[in-house]
């Protein structure tokens, strides 16, 4: 049994953004050697998450305008009462998602032909991490 | 350490339909000789996914109204400038999730005594494929 | 390679109620003996669910505002045709999710400074369980 530990690390310039860490992930996966397993591609903070998607421009858009229309800024949330003002960031990654686990066979991720992974920041402008868990043999 | 790995092919004649899918995964659980241990269930396609939930036909229905409400298909997105009309259902499936981590205890689905696995299909009419991936002992 | 199981109960007082697992759940990571890994947290019900979020008690306020907005309880759902009256709790678990998979290393819950797992139920005054899976080295 391996099991194999690494961290992304992300410092987005603007507020939310998407961004696509398959080949990331794919690096640590080989780098692991585990021929069959599972990966574990894990948020380290609550207003961003991981998930998987399309790699299509006017789709990760669309997620944006969505998730503004499902979970508002700005709104008088209770939360902000604290001096934070980004509720909705912590709203907003509960619908995208906190992590995935993805499959590994033959040594590489085992996906469908549209999968890729993002990383996905609502709240960003500062340091921020991921963790990637391998684990097979 | 068993790593076993299988996979759901799935055509469904509607564009949306939820399909139980726990006796195929429990069978493969059974052919994999895990006695302890997860099985990861994860659709392959970005328009579909894999979910647990009650089996029964009118929160079936309850689930797709209110996915329509939350996620409407028809609108002006971005995505659909590719030529794709399908934006609602990669929304669709954010909601729902692409995977389920299920545990296995003594040979079999360590579940509760509602839990039922749903293949979630939000954009029909082809083949796609689920991934069933067992890890144990 | 160790796999390890155990349950937490729960038996809330309110009908909506978001409990912090975070102690439960290092404790049984720490019994398993489990140095490198993953540990599964799942709930075993359909009206509750596992999420990981904010120790912040206005933002714990500001999901259930958000849920109850996005998946509304009183609705003319079919599902209550079986007698039931609780659809609207189906729904807002599928928001917040069954379950986590979170990463061990160094024998610790390896988190983020924020992360922490709370049990969210949607449907309470009864007797529900969350499965505790620890799988690694």
């Amino acid at each position: 049994m391996i099991v194999h530990t690494d961290y992304l690390w992300f410092n987005t310039k603007k507020r939310q953004e998407f961004i696509r860490v398959t080949d990331q992930v794919a690096a640590i996966v080989k780098a692991s050697g585990v021929a069959d397993g599972t990966v574990l591609v894990s948020a380290m903070h609550i207003t961003s998450g991981v998930y998987v998607n399309d790699w299509e421009e006017g789709l990760i858009n669309d997620f944006q305008v969505w998730l503004e229309k499902l979970a508002p800024s700005g709104l008088d949330y209770q939360h902000h009462r604290t001096g934070e003002d980004n509720a909705d960031a912590h709203l907003k990654r509960q619908i995208m998602g906190r992590e995935v686990v993805c499959a590994i066979t033959k040594g590489r991720l085992d996906f469908g032909p549209w999968e890729q992974i993002f990383y996905g920041e609502f709240d960003g402008h500062r340091n921020k991490r991921v963790l990637v868990k391998v684990i097979g043999e």
